[in-house]
């Protein structure tokens, strides 16, 4: 099956080009000037022309940070890998990496089978996982080392979380040099949960249950010292390190300076923290409970330094650390205490999209929305060649997006398995047309044409984005 | 005319793709998967078939600082528009940006004519202008405007050299703001020449002649002063502002801080900051003149600043400020008065080799090697589309390059117009095979078989970089 | 003639203690505890005694800054010699060092002479003298030396003031130098100057001839710039160097980054800088005139980065730059033109109380009150051992100061030369009950009782607070 | 009994005087001009006459940091509360604050009773408590009230040691609160010790087990790490905070950007950290182990930035941290394992002469000498008024140091109980000549004459440093 896209703008992180894209089954085989007499060899050969006029082709998004089914505090991410990925598609995102989860006192291993069984066959598009290490011993040590070997190249670890995913720095700095010999990559839960637990119990013993004391019993000052304290411990052991979902100008500061003097530190954050404020988790009534995920929502003061760290490369990712729970019945499970109340956001459908956003507001630069939302993300987790450009040779996972298109954000229409969206009615422009997963259309006009199962299991290459 | 580059790995400031590159005439005008059936047809079509097993095949080199024919100090540089080009070319660099000179009292037009003339009929690669503005008044404030529509958006000012080409802040800050108001770009010579003027008076006041004195009375401290100052009063206009030949700690220092809050501070560097240092200048007799430019070499220390810069972009750019002087007669200008030697080294040439030869030390990666050296320079200074990289409807402006080729650096082998290397002896890696400028192959296997007058003039854009 | 203080509580930089103060002629003698038997000794031979129950007993405050009767912009600083140390007398400041000026063309010591000849005989307390250098050339820098053995042992500079004060960075350089060999201090004014008159030029030019557009016309960007520079340049010549008037949150980094170093960068900052802001300048009318001084009050956020240096030693001094104008007839002369009005303010008055009131808000500590507006004036200029303290041996300049006492102020009850006050109406705590200089009484209970005459020329020592 | 002290220079933090002293009992009562009529009077009622002509008159030094019989890795700090305080005063120290010791599962009461019980009688100069505590929890909370009403106002947590003293981050959040509650001070050992205890593992399970591996297993970054880490917490917490022993310039770093925005971080450093390096613990065969101590000796790096944080006040006071093991049978301990060298050196009896040595060589200034060694100390742990300075009513504890005698450092001369000197014939210059305690001579020429027990406990105010 031959497809040609013709009469678009093909952007990618380093080029925006009016190229025709040449398809032969998953891969993109070649791209070519339509000024040349190339194109009518192409569509003569065609079994698809696809008209991409007045529209950008791009690489399908990569969402490195997702948690479909994870079960948290008594209940379960309402998206399951067949609804999120769904709804990830109609977003243009091609690929998810989620996270797959090791249980204390368990294998590394068996956390990772019931997280293979899960998504095997569900998914609509590609998908890879990382590994998070709830127990750093010398078992899981080197069990690290095979599931690199396996394409399982990134662990995640917490600073937050005593008692549940909570690792010591001793345990952090042990699986940092694990990593350093076996080239895996570290990924950073940084905020102090040792004292942020101090402050949640002091706010419930004072009788403060609201949802914005979530925020309030975390302060961004705490995110900062742990997102230091991380880079510090890689840097003693000579690694790389990835911090995730960064929010705090704090935090940002300290990869800022680690990367002036050369540092391998790297991060991501979320479009949740550049858009939203923690006036959300003050609303009135149990309302806030919509707004609460980990690190919580920051005072605006901090959302233009995290567009500035885009801009500057200081962030070079942008994820979703999307982890969904409906308002009713599970947010709710925080009602009277705000600890309660599962952390996390719906966001996998919408990155794109509110990155866009960001270009149309002058932000970001075109080709850097690609590039910390498809490029980069590939580099970083070991996807590149395959996934997150348009060249020959590259999977055909290709998005027609439309630029100038207008639509407005809501539960009412999102395709995401939550009751709730934290935009609700917010209006922006920008949205995917097509989207095709190696080749094949998944989302069409709006209508997903996709099938359960067509996502592939992705095993993935070492970093790719040191040098 | 056709042809078809195989076998080849395609290096862009993005992708590292095994791809055919297809040129029709002067434009590249597809990339195609070698796999694919695509290469057959386009074989057949060809005119032309280049194999390039073994080898990368990366855009041409862009240097955006280089100095043919400047008259300084009494005499001219030593390579003439048709030397200097056909050395650029042997060294895999197909564009150059060179500078014109405005006379005190003279207009920038009769500067820029006189350099257009310089240049018509004489380049082997194409070239384009700056503009230095020796005069910043009422009516070089108007030219610029104009010099911008016609394709002249960038001009360069000098804090250094009183008497000669220093501006006043004040002069600055009014050419800042008129960039500011017709999206040209200023460039900044950052030294504090007022202090420099009377360090020199006074070394030679005490009989201190010889070449180390260049160095030792223009110390880093001013440079980083400079630098400071010239972006502070960037952010006062509320302009971007680009530093040339950046080669000290303390002014990347200033550049990164202003980058730390977003701001536009943009700086390149020169080869000859990124591997030589001021023990050249202290040869003994008076070889070390062979060394000096300004600013002056620096002392080890600064180098592995330089090379962090260009890893995590701080330095966007690798220029030479190609400003060859030859050691008879020229450079022995200065005997017994160190500030009677003309400024500058011969480098356009081996600019693209050893960048090369810092992706082989692992100091950058391969695709940073493209970004710093072609791609970027393309971005800044409004090239881009035709030149920086290799996509359909490029300019077909391509060096296939060995990478594993070892040559050794010396005055005897060397195209550059001048009886001296600062190389001399050195072996590196890295070698261009075959360099084609629009199509045409210019440098075949080491032998020049270009034409002068091949090189056409190039009318720039605005800067393509910011956002 | 032989005094005792009793009862009063004594503070000086380093300590607070109930003591009792001998005091014989023009110096201190002794400090005695009152519970010992040493206090019925002294009261027995006492020509007065002095109860200072419930009060500080302070030394007499030094204001290192003022331009009494400066000729500035065609008229004269309103206060003179006379009428100025009176208003200092009534504030509790026992010395002033007054800057004599010289003109461009002439030497230093004929400006030095011309303010001696003002001063003599006028003055109510102790006087010495900066010397303004207004040209850099062989002739006054070795005149410098002179001054130096002569007492002026500190030179100011001004970045600020094209053709008037300015000088440029080479000469600034030279001046450094010369200080370096001969132990003199450069004082400098930091702003730039070149760029300040473009604004100027460009502001008047479109017709904005507001007294706020003084403010505007010299943005904290360029107080910062000069300030960097300045600190730079003195580091180049391996030379201390003293900021004046420090206003803006910029120039106080720039500080702040040279002492992190351990580089010694000193600073002033005024009361003016502490507590008022560029909202003066903007009032009704031509009001905002009253308000007008370089560099410019600036936007509230710059304050607590004034109190936080003065907490944290990066500004070492208060000065006042009492520089008054009355707004009838003086300020006047910038009416529809913002760059005529006379730059100053009254102050010298006020100092000690104001920063009383840094004390009882909590913003300095008592002892760092004494320390930034006595102590270390003394010591930076080269007063200390007389003046600064209350020690055996040191002049008896002593306040008597009530730190409960309330006032209002206000020109209808200050003593300074000038129809308006600047805080006009302003509540505060805090009082001098009564001042001495030498041991005679100046000031008592409000009322003046001092002499035209008594203070005497001070022959300064050099710099002693480096190490 | 009344003494005078004639013919000196008293220098305090603040003054530097030619003055007489006044000694009535245990106080001074008055500092008088040898030039009044004072002076007759004063010997005529004189008990004891001290002629301190070409001596400084100098407050007692203070030392905040000592160990006294500190049990330790299965042995005790060699120095029992008499002869350690006696070599105190020996070196011109005549208060020293020592650490009570909670074990963990014990009450703080029971652990200061302990202290109190072995220094009862004991002391030849003051003392008084700090208390380490080991458990935080609800009732050690408490108890930290009732300690600091009592007089012991300061609390050491350590960062380094799990198992042993380690308090979570958690813990030390709560300390920190309740301090900001009561008023104490929290003291911090900060070393990353869960990582430290990793490296040390590491080490042995290679075999390396030399004395070097002490530092080569704490490395720097590690304190800067827990340095920055306790700086945020308490700026979480919004209390000040006090750093012990700091070595490493990433720690000054961390102490400075945090009193570079005004946050109330304090520090001290020990001799050992102004004059040795790491080069002491890799002396040949076991001789490393008399250099190993917690924090390590730093490379030689390290040591100017120890001296620009004295100079510029990021640090506030030098301790002695004096731990003493002799080297036969203690330091013997660790042959073979050196995780088994008991950590500490001597030190209490050369502090004085060591920076009196830094006066010497220009490092620092007379003045800031007793400041850093008295005057701070006794501000920054409650004991101002009485001891840190020489003033009417102040306790009489006053060296009479010769700043021009030669002293050479060795084993065979010091009074400290330890076999070995780190110094062992460093030649130095300043000496004690005479040292009182509360009038009473303790050391005269060198011999000691004081008596076991003069020193009493001294119930401590709360920081007198704040502001």
């Amino acid at each position: 099956m031959t497809t040609v896209i013709i009469n678009g703008t093909v952007v990618t992180a380093a080029d925006v080009v009016e190229a025709d894209v040449l398809i032969d089954g998953e891969t993109v085989v070649a791209l070519g000037s339509p000024a040349s007499g190339m194109r009518e060899t192409w569509l003569s050969g065609a079994d698809r022309v696809i008209d991409a006029s007045g529209r950008y082709v791009i690489p399908g998004g990569i969402d490195v940070h997702t948690h479909m089914e994870l079960p948290f505090g008594g209940t379960n991410a309402s998206d399951t890998f067949e609804t999120g990925t769904r709804a990830a598609a109609w977003g243009g995102t091609t690929t998810i990496i989620d996270f797959a989860v090791q249980t204390k006192g368990q294998t590394l291993r068996h956390g990772l089978d019931t997280w293979f069984a899960r998504a095997e066959g569900e998914c609509a598009i590609d998908y890879g996982f990382h590994m998070i290490v709830g127990d750093v011993n010398d078992g899981t040590l080197k069990e690290m080392d095979q599931l690199v070997d396996e394409g399982i190249t990134s662990f995640k670890l917490f600073m937050a979380y005593p008692g549940v995913f909570y690792s010591t720095d001793g345990e952090i700095f042990r699986a940092l040099q694990q990593t350093g010999n076996n080239g895996g990559l570290v990924m950073m839960h940084a905020e102090n949960g040792s004292v942020i637990d101090q402050l949640v119990v002091q706010a419930l013993a004072r009788g403060n249950t609201d949802p914005k004391y979530h925020g309030l019993t975390r302060p961004s000052t705490l995110e900062g010292e742990a997102t230091h304290r991380a880079i510090q411990l890689a840097k003693a052991a000579g690694t790389p390190i990835y911090i995730v979902h960064l929010s705090a100008a704090e935090a940002l500061a300290a990869v800022t300076a680690a990367r002036d003097t050369g540092q391998n530190a790297f991060a991501e954050t979320c479009p949740q923290y550049l858009y939203l404020t923690d006036e959300g988790m003050a609303r009135p009534g149990f309302e806030g409970a919509k707004f609460v995920c980990s690190p919580p929502l920051r005072p605006e003061e901090h959302l233009p330094h995290m567009w500035r760290g885009l801009r500057t490369n200081d962030l070079q990712v942008v994820a979703t650390d999307h982890c969904p729970f409906c308002f009713k019945g599970q947010k709710e499970l925080g009602q009277g205490d705000f600890s309660k109340i599962p952390n996390g956001l719906p966001g996998v459908e919408h990155r794109m999209d509110l990155l866009h956003q960001g270009v149309v507001d002058g932000k970001i630069g075109l080709r850097r929305w690609i590039e910390i939302a498809a490029a980069t993300p590939a580099r970083m987790f070991g996807l590149y060649g395959k996934k997150g450009t348009i060249a020959p040779g590259s999977d055909a996972d290709i998005v027609i997006y439309d630029p100038t298109a207008r639509q407005t954000l809501s539960a009412d229409t999102h395709h995401m398995n939550t009751d709730y969206s934290c935009y609700e009615g917010w209006e922006i422009q920008g949205r995917s047309d097509m989207v095709m997963s190696r080749g094949r259309v998944v989302i069409d006009d709006g209508a997903y044409v996709g099938a359960k199962g067509h996502g592939s299991y992705l095993r993935r290459e070492r970093c790719q984005y040191l040098l």
